[in-house]
């Protein structure tokens, strides 16, 4: 039990945030966690639910005197809340992010940074499919990847102890160029999440297949399109319009592979569909041996008895 | 414990009929259950792990004597199959199938259906990303639906026992029509599959992410897809190719969607994002809510470990 940061303030008190409080009280990471969040309603429930030493009703307050300041809002916000604390930063504070997008979010907060505080953008590859101050569980960042960005000329003291905080909660920390991470995100999250949230929609929308017909007879493969698509819409919105070209170029490529295997099923081509799948089949072995997923059938599911 | 079916021929032991074998044994729901695969491998590995009473070399002389035939193989396989035991079908046995495609599976076997046998088709809307006759177990089933879609004529006895031989596995049974299934499945399963297919094939292509970070980094969406990419080459490549007109109607309506999507991205109408991604998210919640997923985060995946 290592306290790493004397006041923690959280921007934001949905899932990651109430989730970073909870792993960083179990581990005794943080002398005080202040927390803020825009809707009353979020901070009325986080204050019940009390994973936060102090709920205050403004960033610029629950910024006042805090070490690491944490923006958990989405991509889309991070711009306006940077402006409104920039005054209110500690000197000698960390400020760091766990935006999904990197370029947009440094272009938007950058600016407001004040002299004296170190912005190490940041990005805890960890989520689940519910949002909201009542879904975080300290659990939740065990060996995933966190990917730091610290700028060329960042303290390496500062980046070592934001480091070791993600560490301390169970995160593997990773280091990475700002626009790498917006184009590896585009192919491990951005563009499945699109893939995932259309095909929910089509599914939906479909006037020959009844949305009853879809509930009942989802297990054959639909369910897991669905999980994906029930992310928070507000986050993922955001998402899609702050990494725009990296996005589209993934989903780009994607059309051109669907309609290469499309044209397969069209005139026959057996071994083209065969080949393909064999191969697609061993990058889920390397996943599973890589620990990011479990070898359990069906990802191990229990409880969905009716 | 009732006993539905003196003889049970399992033509195939990979995941479906190996998992039958176990829940037929659970229920004792078979008085003898005799099995046979075309891979002599498959046969040994079956015989060691001992969930049938006999193992046979041909498809002929497992079917010999039978009550209730099963038909387990890739739905490319089921007319050659037909074929070889048409001769050797007991007078007043239930010829079944299992597979993912009605129509081209009807074409193809019952032509090969003697007078006094009853062929009534089948799918069981269950499976893992796992296949051969070691990833069977007994609950496959549970929970999950099987349609069978027997034809008018049918004997309505034979079809309300092998309605209650998937009853006693655990499975809901439900009654459908043969094209509205193909339609139904080519949404809830086929063009699912080809989709996370192709975005698996996708990221493993692109020359501008290495496959190490496609893999690092998979749980920030992608290794849900990795999960049904996994599947079985041979079953999948004939479920396309035997159900294609349904299988491209519905890939040409999502990549419609998906530009519409790609378009609102390029174009920053946020609205219709956030509006498309709320309307996905009540589709989850529908499933969970009629049982067919859990509400569990993360599928309440376990076992990830490193």
């Amino acid at each position: 039990m290592t306290v790493l940061y004397n006041r923690v303030a959280l921007v934001g008190l949905g899932l990651i945030a109430s989730s970073m409080a909870h792993a960083m009280r179990r581990g005794g990471l943080a002398g005080e966690i202040v927390g803020t969040a825009r809707s009353a309603e979020t901070r009325k429930v986080a204050a019940e639910l009390g994973f936060c030493d102090r709920i205050v009703p403004t960033a610029a307050e629950a910024v006042d005197g805090a070490d690491l300041v944490v923006l958990a809002v989405p991509v889309g916000a991070m711009g306006t809340i940077a402006e409104e604390i920039g005054p209110h930063l500690a000197p000698g504070a960390t400020l760091t992010d766990v935006g999904s997008v990197k370029r947009a979010v440094v272009d938007a907060v950058a600016p407001h940074v004040p002299e004296g505080v170190t912005f190490i953008p940041g990005h805890p590859l960890a989520g689940t499919e519910h949002s909201g101050p009542a879904s975080g569980f300290a659990e939740l960042f065990e060996n995933r990847w966190c990917l730091l960005l610290p700028p060329e000329d960042a303290d390496p003291a500062k980046v070592d102890r934001l480091a070791a905080l993600w560490r301390a909660m169970g995160s593997n920390v990773d280091f990475m160029d700002i626009e790498r991470h917006d184009l590896v995100l585009a192919v491990t999250s951005h563009a499945p999440h699109l893939i995932a949230y259309t095909m929910v929609g089509v599914a939906d929308d479909l006037r020959r297949v009844t949305d009853q017909e879809v509930i009942k007879y989802s297990a054959a493969g639909f369910r897991d399109f669905t999980r994906i698509a029930a992310s928070d819409p507000t986050m993922w919105r955001d998402v899609f319009l702050n990494n725009k070209d990296a996005t589209l170029e993934i989903l780009g490529r994607f059309t051109e592979e669907l309609f290469a295997l499309q044209r397969a099923i069209r005139t026959g081509d057996g071994d083209l569909l065969f080949d393909y799948f064999t191969r697609t089949r061993a990058i889920r072995r390397s996943i599973v041996e890589a620990g990011q997923d479990t070898a359990a059938p069906d990802f191990g599911r229990v409880g969905t008895k009716r």
